[in-house]
């Protein structure tokens, strides 16, 4: 398979970046703090990479789970995107050098084998159309014999459930989600194909750990902001613009969804429950 | 709503509690655990009721939870299950009166108001007609003013997600599983109903803790024995003599499904997602 370049499909504009904002370490890579902890001890220069770092808000809050002398890279493959990251980074008192931001594409990574600790990504397999590629690169930067780890973590689009099920959002928005990811050339139910992946790329079982983590919006605080970004990403978002161009949604659907979403945020008992699949693959020796 | 008492619908024949001995405090009930060892430093005789224990695993592993005077009550509507609970328990060391069984209905809890400082179900509305009586039930034998709170979980049937996707069982499968639990008058998706029906049963928001959990069958121990057991099953449980004198399945549907798990089983990147809602209720002053 050739490894073709996909931009970040729903595309990075500011309706979309503002909901990525929420995402921190803590709600978006607890299945990489065990190993940041194991390996913070032993490693007084331990080195991150974030790959695909979008509006860089789980990097910077990758941080503090950092020793002292450890240091992030977090690359991406807009400029735009890296300039707000980088922005993002300044807020946080981190010092000057603790992040280092630099455009890359995770298919042709800069860096020599073995030169991270641990190889971050958090939903960019799924803007792929070679995942599999992706993967061999990032494990290939992964530093061996030192207890290094790959941190992989991607939605499933069939893994979204609403209440009430309202089919506007149960089927429509969702549905036109999974057909944006396509349409653009990357994955729609990549959280359950990631051990699949992992093993394409060459990775023997045993170094390949799996499960499943969630984001819950239901407390009202989240499910406002939640619906509320949903609906400027539909009304002003590159998915709306985009979709209708490629035939894939329609004027009347998106004025639909944008309905359900201020109903749904009005809604006492509003639920959403999203699934994504989570992979931690040790570099072994 | 007249509440009409189910029993748990696919049946508690032995291919199915053999499975579900898998269960423990540690993979089943995590979002509990915080709130024992909140509880636990200041309430010497905590008393913990485990509503539809079920073959007991649970019950038992969330005795280590327990400061050395607290104790738990164990119900379930089955005798057969109970014995079944009650000689698991017998194998763990936890002393002869850790844990008392007793055959109850969720709907007439045998108790006095405020009685446990927690009270526990863990895929037991699933199996109900009224699932919000049973909420208001187990609420209000729940202590009020010392922090005790009602810990939920339950699964979602359209929250299963298969790799590879073969039909037998994203579809076949897990749609006979749905179905199974509707013709018997159960709750198909009651994941993502939990804040509602607890809002419904009158606990008001503020005091309603929502969040997703999840079960993974990847790593090939697990994948087989989880696999195994659903052949088991389907060869021998209810879901079969039942589903096919129920019309919900055909004996052909059967077949396919058994032979869709034995490849599965063999497939070295099968991959089985689980999600579940999980709510805990503060009971409050």
């Amino acid at each position: 398979m050739t490894a073709t370049h996909n931009s970040y499909a729903p595309g990075h504009d500011a309706s979309q970046t503002k909901h990525h904002e929420w995402r921190t370490a803590e709600n978006s890579a607890v299945h990489l703090l065990p190993h940041l902890a194991r390996l913070a001890p032993h490693t007084p220069h331990l080195k991150l990479l974030d790959v695909g770092a979008g509006s860089g808000t789980i990097t910077a809050s990758l941080a503090k789970y950092l020793p002292p002398g450890g240091r992030i890279t977090a690359t991406d493959i807009s400029d735009d995107i890296l300039l707000r990251a980088r922005n993002h980074a300044a807020t946080q008192s981190l010092g000057t050098d603790k992040i280092t931001f630099l455009k890359a594409s995770v298919y042709h990574l800069p860096f020599q084998d073995g030169e991270f600790d641990v190889v971050h990504a958090h939903q960019v397999l799924s803007h792929l159309g070679a995942p599999v590629d992706a993967i061999r690169e990032m494990f290939r930067v992964c530093r061996p014999g030192g207890g290094g780890v790959v941190s992989l973590r991607e939605t499933d689009m069939a893994m979204w459930c609403f209440w009430p099920e309202t089919p506007a959002l149960q089927e429509g928005f969702r549905g036109l989600m999974a057909r944006t990811l396509t349409a653009n050339g990357g994955q729609d139910r990549a959280g359950r194909r990631l051990v699949s992946w992992a093993l394409a790329a060459g990775v023997p079982r045993g170094q390949i750990e799996a499960g499943f983590g969630t984001w819950c919006y239901s407390e009202p605080g989240d499910q406002r902001a939640w619906g509320e970004a949903m609906i400027e990403r539909l009304k002003t978002g590159q998915m709306r613009s985009k979709g209708i161009e490629m035939g894939i949604t329609t004027e009347q659907e998106i004025e639909d969804m944008i309905k359900a979403w201020r109903e749904w945020v009005e809604t006492e008992d509003a639920t959403l429950g999203i699934m994504n699949g989570e992979v931690i693959i040790k570099k072994g020796s």
